[in-house]
């Protein structure tokens, strides 16, 4: 009865990617370790970019600086 | 000094639930270990249905699944 | 289908009062917010008192200081 | 490569505060613990006043309580 | 730069089992979210059965109860 | 009244430094966000490096894979 708790950044992933990630993590979990999918929870936190640092500065200021270098837009 | 982090998905408790279910979790622990109440925290943290997986679907097709075939509504 | 996650300190319960607190938090669950107890989740998590800190001391020194002011032993 | 979460009531923090926060936890992981900071994760999790209990009572009450007491506003 | 985050049962995985869970996690985010592995952690916590409970009662006395029904054995 | 959780790889923290990161993480909170130090919590999780990975492999890999390049020995 394993718990899968994913933490990503707010606006990377839509409804369907986030179906698809819950869908084969389950199976990850099925087929590696022989779980039954009954109890396999997955819970998906979605983190403000101002919310979470790396390297010491929030996301926003670090895909801030990357757009400005790379003119490519995030996520 | 426990913590005690609960999951549950959006839209099923009320504030005076949340109210409850924080008073009661907090007397469990008074009353079983023995813990002094002031540095007992309960901190409670709502999932949106598309962010909430069990065995490979999210709650929200879980929940339409189910309403589909009993016509009983969640939660 | 909620998950609760209680951390306390290493070595201030029991087999059985871990038992009673597993029991009882998901009574809470099932009593205050309607759920299912076949998909309540609690995880124990104990932690070492070298790894607890409140107001800046490790929960080690807050219980020693406490122990030399009342001769009373923690937990 | 460390992980912190910090959790905080909502409200209590301006984006600045939190740029502060980052920055600063992050500089200890680096000094104390010779960290590589490009490998330092910080998220910060804002919970509701309504969503977080101490003593069993919620946030909120107990910040009305102090209010109604002390006149002085929280936070 | 996602956290992923799996508790399991104590016992239920090998060495070898835990290195796959954790390269078939990373390439679920990096197929179906394009995210860089080089930012991908995944944190895997083993938590004794005495530890986790489901619908009231330790893992410890589910899975007793279910090999004296069944005659197999668990994990 | 924040709680910090911090999780580092086993063996990279002796008990004085864990001593000094939950000193200056609650020293960071009282400055920057003017919290009171009576109700701030810090929790350290040490983790398994087998049970950590990073761009798919388990830190042990990593480690070993940095040290056969570098002859610098990990943390």
């Amino acid at each position: 009865m394993p718990i899968v708790r994913l933490e990503i950044a707010n606006g990377i992933a839509s409804t369907e990617q986030k179906k698809a990630v819950i869908r084969r993590m389950t199976d990850v979990l099925v087929e590696e370790l022989g779980r039954n999918p009954e109890y396999i929870f997955v819970v998906i936190d979605e983190v403000e970019t101002d919310n979470w640092g790396r390297k010491g500065q929030s996301l926003t200021e670090l895909w801030q600086e990357r757009e400005a270098r790379t003119g490519k837009e995030e996520p």
